[in-house]
């Protein structure tokens, strides 16, 4: 993380907002895309997701998608991989990061990724078993994303305990990161702080992020609680776009341009640049002709003699 | 406050909120609004604002609100005061309390209520004492408010101490509550957190409640921070109607319905029925064709297997 940066966004619209977009969403536009919010300052994106592509046709693109993000100089690439041979596309692509995904839930990690948790356990032990022999420098950091872990549209809540299991098992699989996922907005700041805090305590010095969903209007509260639990890393998307599609009403991830402006007014430096991210909406309003954009930021615009985070730390 | 009540939410959009709008909301219909929100159990409602009719129009039938409000059984009724004047009218309708407004930002009081704060005060102190004359049980209880405590948008951020000063002013003119205002919506947590305790180290016992605007998508992220410093009392309006005529941009008080949500969600029962609250929604709608609803919750509803704050209680 670069020295001049608190805390660390990572963009996710291109995978968890577009699989849910009905049309395709050109390859040109998507690059466009990731190349202003990285001249923006977003540091990493999660670029697309190594499924099939007759499970989900706007991942086609994958290979051409990750190849042209990873020309941007700078930017931490990630896909999303559901299993092992996602793992082994992005090891062929040399993408930066692989974000492999399993649920807390039963029956979600059943219906997204058609297995039992046990069993994407083992196949993430795999993964890193392979990842670790393969050349230095051509070695993605392998993170773990642990969905439903404040709820579930199948099960409901989870308990603490259960999140805390499984964040052990991922934990010992040897990544280099966890992402606890709120996959359909169902968490409260009082419940992150609980299980936040769990799990950081169970798993030590491996760094945590989170990824909140906005879908009952909590997810910057929920960004607050985190960030007192010592999280550092968030996910976001741009305009709000995302969801879940085993989620009905899921209504997306957090704004990443409110995120921006709420870290910064807090004094915490992102290295973004809030104008140029706001100015980055244009790409997804010229694509998505109907679709909703959420962002009260970009509404409002800066507070009058507003002083960002940067330069409060240089005066 | 109820015993079964942990945190005590204020509807204040039938000021905060119609005080904007073009069209007249009819009377009866201000009173269907009133009287939908009190059977869903929000327990204290701004009804109205005695200010001249000819500089507020929408406010023209505040006597008639206020008598109708006052046949509600259980609730607390309240009415916004710029003045004396308006004290006197709250005192001769019998209201329950008195919202009394100024600024901590001295061009924001010039331009808001017309004098300088140090007279806003002076005149504080006048009600005050012509409130403590009333014979008991006619004596309304005196709050008072702190507008743009958290930024303005003629003068930017106040400072800590600036905030500190003025509601060490209030506390001392004897009020019985006092309102801490993000009038503009500019606050994050951080500030949140300095101001709110600055504030309740100053005035000691005086029950402090919360006032955010969501113009910037931190609103709810400012209630957890100022839950945080033990504020039990917040402001909210139903679909998040409001904002400032002084201020550009801010799109609205935060959204009742996503308040009551996110604390019921964190085990702090409001006497709020969510269900019967989002379904008050309908008499905006009906009211106000072609304006904004905001609110992510009446969107989305209750989470799976869900239980409330009081199932959680009782077992």
């Amino acid at each position: 993380m670069s020295a001049n940066i608190d805390v660390r966004v990572r963009e996710v619209g291109l995978r968890d907002g577009l699989q849910l977009i009905a049309g395709f969403f050109p390859t040109a536009e998507k690059l466009a895309w990731i190349r202003a919010e990285a001249a923006a300052g977003v540091p990493e994106i999660e670029v697309t997701s190594y499924v099939p592509p007759k499970l989900i046709p706007q991942f086609v693109d994958a290979a051409e998608v990750t190849r042209g993000a990873l020309g941007i100089q700078g930017l931490t690439v990630v896909a999303l991989i559901p299993n092992l041979k996602g793992a082994e596309r992005g090891f062929s692509l040399g993408v930066h990061k692989l974000n492999f995904v399993m649920s807390v839930s039963r029956t979600h990690n059943l219906k997204n990724v058609r297995r039992e948790r046990e069993e994407s356990v083992a196949d993430l032990r795999r993964i890193v078993e392979l990842r670790n022999a393969l050349p230095e420098g051509a070695r993605p950091l392998v993170a773990a994303g642990l969905s439903t872990a404040l709820g579930c549209s199948f099960e409901g809540r989870q308990s603490v305990d259960e999140v805390r299991r499984w964040a052990a098992e991922l934990a010992a699989s040897g990544v280099g990161e966890i992402v606890v996922a709120d996959t359909v907005g169902y968490g409260d700041p009082a419940q992150v702080r609980a299980v936040f805090k769990a799990v950081m305590a169970e798993i030590g010095p491996i760094p945590v992020a989170a990824h909140f969903h906005d879908t009952r209007g909590t997810g910057l509260a929920n960004v607050a609680a985190a960030l007192d639990c010592g999280v550092r890393r968030f996910d976001a998307s741009l305009a709000g776009l995302g969801g879940c599609p085993f989620a009905p009403g899921a209504t997306g991830n957090i704004v990443m341009d409110d995120l921006c402006f709420m870290l910064d007014s807090m004094g915490l430096s992102t290295g973004v640049d809030l104008g140029k991210l706001v100015a980055v909406r244009a790409v997804l309003e010229r694509n998505l002709a109907g679709a909703e954009l959420h962002g009260a930021f970009a509404r409002a615009g800066l507070p009058r003699n507003y002083r960002s985070a940067a330069e409060r730390m240089h005066s």
